[in-house]
């Protein structure tokens, strides 16, 4: 019986205190002269950009700055305003871009990744939606990192807003996996509180949905036990100090574990209902996963095996009797967590309007994210699921 | 302060069973039209070439087939044989592979990096001895494992022994890190007994010398803890029978893990001192590894938090009071391991002469992995060291 498990990473992965100083020495033998910048104007104006353009001037190599990604969440108008960027240089050199310098948190990350992929594919973004519907590579990214969260600096899925039909597309292809991460702890101190809590239950939610995904094979499955420990034992910290660099470093090396997990292992319902919240509400996506997360697992439960749930509260540092005792400890674990952390534990409290419901769990259901989670649901079961956790 | 830990990692990584049948898709967008497969008659005659053959074919890749590698041991002399066959290929075509595709255990795939940096780069192998010598890329390596546990399909270390100065070189550069990985379960059931038991024991020395490394990360400790509970969980059982399936898989994922370990942890005297053994005398690199891996353990402890032994400990099962104490129930525990696998645990019975400890000191005081052993020894440490083991 066939059972394969591939396991899928930017090759060079950068991580810790200092790591960027690396990146010159890796980016030399690719022999690129010429990148186009994807950022933010608040991540320019925290100096993060500088600090790479210091490394690309010292390089020789020639560059450009988008910074035209204005919210959390990539929208389709982002992409599109990009290739615009792109494709109307002021002189011919500057329209032949080599590769593309995503820096900035998963936003930032995923537009990068749309550019990318029409830079060389043609057609629009919305062309690619779904699971390996590229012709060629991607032009080559490298996603600097200063947030610790999303885990996109290390997967081949992008997140892209199609506001015209209110759903979150997920486009998902190794042709544009980011041939470079880094994750240096020097950007990571400049996360406010709120970005260290939502990013950190993404972490969270990547750990547990992963660990419970139908891919997850024992490499994904230590790491997820891993991450998860991690996010319990440190991010009450980091969100409490921005500047305990131990809490920092710590969920940094589990957000980088996260993005491994959700890269290979697959997600969930949490992701795939929360991705549409995102669509419709402009949500922090964190914010949304801590809400769902406890009912999701409630849902799956049926269909996780008793070691594995006992395995997560056991992590968790809690003591459970029997699996039904511990879905009951490891929801009140997660809802603890968000409330210590100032997220809310209820979608009512989000925002969110009983009359959504409906369009949600209908693009809920036909997220890519759904076909790995554990246990096949109908529309109905992902309403549900949302009326739990409103 | 600067603490970096990089991760690399091939980009593709296909595991699993039925693995290789994922190769094509990944092969079509590079592009590629000449291969050179890099084998030996053993893996030949066990059929595993056909069916990669029969992959490039239908690809319509052209390919040549060297199978000059005679004996376990990376050698220079097989390296400047294929370099001869590489270069007088019988038409101009021929001459010019775009990639190798290395097909079998460690010593092929050493191989193959070997001759894949020559390729490119020019002069001999000897050049490049050392840490990021190689001024360009090597030639793209897809490594297809038929062994568990080298860790050389995933690594950017390849191992070659000069027999004209009588030690193993180490050459270590990111620029020869294959492009793909294949670790299919198909050609692990191939595996003889002494070969289950060589490479298992190398698994288990990757994951506890990596987790005691002085680069290892909290990514490459997860690895390591986990792997090692897959080592004492399944390799008796994979050694007694050698189509136990479940243990088969679970010593595959451990060796690909000890790969990722030993790549971005770091190794330790145990590796310095059993490269130095396998080039005098041919012999098996784990056993070697299985003499020598309690006694460096009872040199390095000291240098070693007494956290990290009591989780060695505790990871193999054993209850333990103190450090101590752990270190002698782990000292027992790989002993015993070792015996009811077949393997040596003593370096007399192996056949090591006395006379030659001073010269395998010497070396294996200069091998690249004594750099991240956590204890700093002197030459005469080493020499009491194998001594010891003796
Ligand atoms: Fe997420
Ligand atoms: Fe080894």
């Amino acid at each position: 019986m066939e059972n394969i498990h591939d396991f899928r990473l930017p090759a060079i992965n950068l991580i810790g205190v200092g790591a960027l100083k690396d990146l010159p020495l890796e980016l030399i033998p690719y022999k690129l002269s010429k990148a186009l910048i994807v950022t933010d104007k608040n991540i320019i104006s925290l100096g993060h950009v500088e600090v790479v353009e210091k490394i690309l001037k010292d390089l020789s190599i020639s560059y450009d700055i988008f910074d035209g990604i204005l919210h959390p969440d990539c929208t389709i108008s982002f992409v599109e305003d990009a290739l615009t960027y792109f494709k109307k240089g002021l002189n011919i050199l500057k329209r032949d871009y080599h590769f593309i310098i995503s820096i900035g948190g998963g936003t930032n990350h995923d537009c990068a990744k749309g550019i990318a992929i029409v830079a060389t594919n043609g057609g629009d973004i919305e062309d690619y939606e779904g699971y390996k519907k590229l012709k060629k590579p991607s032009l080559p990214v490298i996603a600097i990192n200063t947030t610790s969260g999303s885990g996109s600096e290390v997967s081949d899925s992008t997140i892209v807003r199609d506001n015209s039909r209110r759903v979150k597309m997920v486009i998902t292809d190794p042709k544009m996996m980011p041939i470079i991460s880094v994750n240096d702890l020097r950007f990571m101190t400049t996360m406010p509180p709120k970005i260290t809590a939502n990013s950190g239950i993404d972490v969270l939610t990547h750990s547990i949905e992963g660990f419970v995904a139908i891919e997850a094979s024992p490499i994904t499955d230590t790491l997820a036990i891993n991450a998860l420990k991690l996010v319990f034992e440190y991010l009450r910290r980091a969100y409490k100090n921005g500047n305990d660099m131990e809490a920092r470093e710590k969920m940094m090396f589990a957000g980088v574990m996260g993005g491994m997990i959700l890269n290979n292992a697959g997600l969930g319902y949490v992701h795939s209902m929360s991705h549409q919240i995102g669509a419709l509400y402009e949500e922090m996506h964190g914010a949304c996963n801590a809400a769902l997360l406890p009912h999701v697992l409630e849902f799956n439960s049926i269909s996780i095996p008793e070691e594995r749930i006992l395995k997560i509260s056991e992590t968790m540092g809690v003591k459970a009797t029997n699996k039904q005792d511990a879905i009951n400890k490891i929801k009140n674990g997660i809802q603890n967590l968000a409330e210590d952390i100032g997220l809310p534990t209820h979608l009512s409290s989000i925002g969110i309007d009983k009359d959504d419901l409906e369009l949600l769990s209908k693009n809920a259901e036909k997220d890519i994210c759904s076909s790995t989670n554990p246990r096949r649901g109908t529309f109905v079961d992902i309403m549900n699921i949302f009326k739990a956790a409103m």
